[in-house]
């Protein structure tokens, strides 16, 4: 099978090549943008790998992948303006470099465009595969909004934290498995499994990006170290934190959480320390050791060769690694 | 074949049965209160219509036809967040009644729930109704892309209007129809002159909501008579006015443009005036009659029964005297 390196080549190498309408320019401009700016290209690059599982035609499988990274950047535009994010990989947001109606406009378009290209597959696999999208689609909308909900409230269960990230996270990752697989003549059963694979991985990552922003280097992670703290952002680090925090340190964090114009960094120190109280950050590897450990459960369980399973583990602590 | 009526009563049927999640209800009660907010399912009454031309079992074109309603809906939500309408049929918009995000989010996911509900056709149909799903929803966004950039301009070109309106407004007539035959089993060739025959009637009905907005009356038309005029919209009637006026004339109406708090009965009476120097009145209804023309036109080629033809022309009649 294809390592995520060739994969990832081959997706930006079509991505060039992608070729969209000039006019209207408002339109297709901040497509061209958010689609250049970047990005690892995980999920098209999955869609590949698993295909090539099954195929060497693997080929077979470039327009749903190229489909699913349309979609997963339809949902970066339009969470950034949901978000009110001014920056994205160092960019500009759509919204913020032209406006937000451009921002829902392109969004919608983008939307069309990627189950345009996910419907380009062999048509006795086309409903299969629509069929996944459409169901993951809607749950990355779900998630999204569950995301939007928990912000306005003030307790939020670890529970149903866990359902959101794998909704608005992890799903379009299984999915990317899935449909590359069902796209390849992979049957059913085995589809599904890799889906499972991709969900509990997803979720895993998810949980390792809530970690890395308060313990991670800011080099390997890419991004500001302590954000989602100065963002009042609940995470699983925070909301374990507010479930095991004895009275005393739940006022001291939610007095801290209420202040507005709060010092960034002492703020970041004072919750850091609860962290260690609480011993949050071996709580998090803990329930991140639990999902990765599902994921090499299923893999075994997997009928693929053992240099497939063998790359699909490489792949996972890439992932996991921040190293791809 | 159905006519319009019986056609909206399947239609309205099916939409009391439309069973949505009731989690996240952020996300799913905007699409129910948007979905039963009345509207006339012109365009699912359609898909059935011409799919009953080809068949008894015109049951199997329901569920396109809801999708093409739920995805007509969703371009009216974010299109009314995007032109900041605070009222549409008598209640409140989704982004006033809740708030922006929420109405970008439930948008989201209309358009898809309006793909899965298209592609629930027969297998040997599916590839050809999502393509021309594909391209018209596509279209629609342009549409409204170029509305968007034509509040912002001085001049608009009348040619460059009608292209507006025909992607805003007509292809998804036209889809409608072409999705209800092929579903039904039509040939290429018929379907497409069913999308034609569609495709003018959605202009001269365009060009005749911008006629009736000045010269209609408010009870048949069911808005409020020179809104179109108050808020400045570059229609048919305005953009004619403005290429056929006179220096003096087209001061005045400039001035008239620009003042932002003026008197809008008095506003109103001298647009209206200036419509009446320059014949913009008998001009639009040619314009109107020239696409209509070309309804009868292509009704009076195309290899269906007369009984059809004669059903086809009177939904045409209906629709232009808003009796519907």
């Amino acid at each position: 099978m294809l390592s995520l390196k060739q994969a990832q080549n081959i997706i930006n190498e079509e991505l060039n090549r992608l070729s969209l309408p000039s006019d209207p320019t408002n339109l297709y401009e901040p497509i061209r943008y958010i689609l250049s700016n970047g990005g690892k290209r995980i999920r098209p690059a999955l869609v590949l790998m698993a295909a090539s599982i099954f195929t060497e035609e693997y080929h077979k499988a470039l327009s749903p992948a190229i489909g699913i990274e349309i979609f997963h950047n339809f949902t970066l535009l339009h969470d950034d303006l949901m978000d009110a994010s001014d920056i994205r990989r160092g960019n500009k947001t759509v919204h913020k470099k032209w406006n937000p109606n451009i921002s829902i406009l392109s969004g919608d378009v983008m939307s069309i465009l990627a189950y345009r290209s996910v419907s380009e597959v062999d048509d006795k696999h086309l409903k299969a595969v629509l069929s996944i999208f459409h169901r993951t689609a809607i749950e990355v909308c779900e998630g999204q909004m569950m995301d939007l909900d928990f912000e306005l409230r003030d307790h939020v269960g670890i529970e149903e934290y866990l359902k959101m990230i794998e909704l608005k996270t992890s799903v379009l990752i299984a999915a990317s498995l899935q449909i590359g697989a069902i796209s390849a003549g992979s049957d059913y059963a085995l589809s599904k499994s890799l889906y499972d694979f991709g969900l509990n991985l997803g979720i895993a990552f998810q949980l390792q990006d809530d970690l890395l922003d308060s313990f991670g280097d800011s080099i390997t992670f890419g991004k500001q170290i302590g954000s989602d703290i100065i963002n009042n952002k609940k995470t699983f680090l925070m909301i374990s934190l507010l479930e095991l925090a004895d009275e005393n340190d739940k006022k001291q964090l939610q007095y801290l959480l209420s202040q507005k114009d709060a010092n960034p960094e002492n703020k970041i120190k004072k919750v850091l320390e609860l962290f260690d109280n609480y011993k949050i950050k071996e709580l998090t590897e803990k329930k991140i050791d639990h999902y990765f450990l599902k994921t090499a459960n299923i893999l075994s369980s997997i009928s693929i060769s053992g240099d497939n399973k063998r790359m699909l583990s490489e792949f996972s602590n890439q992932l996991m690694k921040r190293s791809y």
